[in-house]
């Protein structure tokens, strides 16, 4: 059975996602990009965003895995964008560039009607309006049998986990304070009956830990 | 300098230090004990509580060396007791029986008037009513020039962070999720300001991370 599945999803020492703050200069927040260092080192990103070099080892395994068997991704608004400081809000296209590195269709989730947006190598950016279970539903049968993966951020995985719609969720704790900002693991009461961490895996700079539903 | 340090203080993957329904058969809520469990393992826990036996290694180590030149320690409230279950509230004496594994004076907040308990072995609970700066002074001062030791719970320490007073901070972050309670990174906006992680050790079972006031 294909999966719902968050990967690689960075969570600082004190449970936050993103700082406040984004905007189209910083997307993960006022100085919260920091958050992602540990992977914009590793051989996978830098390849990924059309670099040479970068370290091999278990961030990078874990990163290569990430986005194995993944057919669609489905994310968040603001994920998607565009940050309230954006220019041209308009002719936004999310903060990849015209090549986008998903190469698959990607279903946003947002109040807002916009038509679909083909980009460059294969990504498919389409806007869900009608909630999580619909975005599921569509991004399942997009993926043609393969993997759904729930790219973020924060509150949309924090809907999904609510609802006991994730298989799998890769959490990697990163050793930095936020001291504010999005947290996945807020408001949810119960979620220790559905879910269990059944993996703990410590690289040298973070950890890595592998969250499962429970068998019912 | 002798310095205000929290040692070894275990929180749980989703940021919780207790669960929910403290009573007293479960002082950490209720299923909340195993957040202990990699403790309880270790061969220092169990010679504190007077047994044989326990594996060595990095938790091992990390518990011995929390509890060296420490000449006091502070707790809140509820991590005195007596919890809201207790049968005879005025006689209780603390979680620890007649000889508690602290052998030095311990200053306890409390909104409560009481004498202070002298414990065999060493320990003596003071309470003290006019907050957590008079409590630091005291215990500082009855610490001899040793460093003062703060005990917990969830919300004393955020009390501390929050004033700025601790100086050390060693958490162990145990991979289990607990859906709710009480936690120590929560409204501290600013915190990241103040405080850094210097150090992350992982053992086989939880991550140690090492937390320091910054430099002024």
């Amino acid at each position: 059975m294909p999966k719902l599945v968050v990967r690689s999803f960075a969570i600082s020492l004190d449970g936050f996602s993103a700082a406040p703050g984004q905007s189209q200069e910083e997307p993960f927040g006022k100085n919260g990009l920091r958050l992602m260092g540990w992977a914009f080192a590793t051989k996978h990103m830098k390849t990924l965003f059309g670099g040479t070099g970068g370290a091999e080892g278990m961030d990078n395994d874990f990163l290569v895995k990430s986005d194995e068997n993944i057919g669609a991704s489905i994310m968040g608004r603001h994920m998607f964008g565009p940050p309230p400081d954006a220019k041209d809000k308009a002719s936004w296209k999310g903060w990849w560039g015209e090549n986008p590195p998903y190469h698959h269709p990607v279903f946003v989730l947002t109040h807002e009607k916009k038509a679909p947006l083909p980009m460059e190598g294969g990504t498919r950016f389409t806007f869900v309006n009608d909630g999580i279970e619909s975005a599921l539903k569509q991004a399942l049968f997009a993926a043609k049998g393969k993997d759904v993966r729930l790219a973020g951020g924060a509150a949309t995985v924090r809907q999904y986990l609510k609802a006991g719609l994730i298989d799998e969720l890769h959490l990697v704790q990163v050793p930095l304070l936020f001291g504010q900002g999005e947290r996945i693991f807020e408001d949810l009461r119960g979620v220790e009956s559905l879910y269990e961490c059944v993996e703990f895996t410590p690289s040298k700079v973070v950890s890595h830990l592998q969250i499962v539903r429970k068998a019912r």
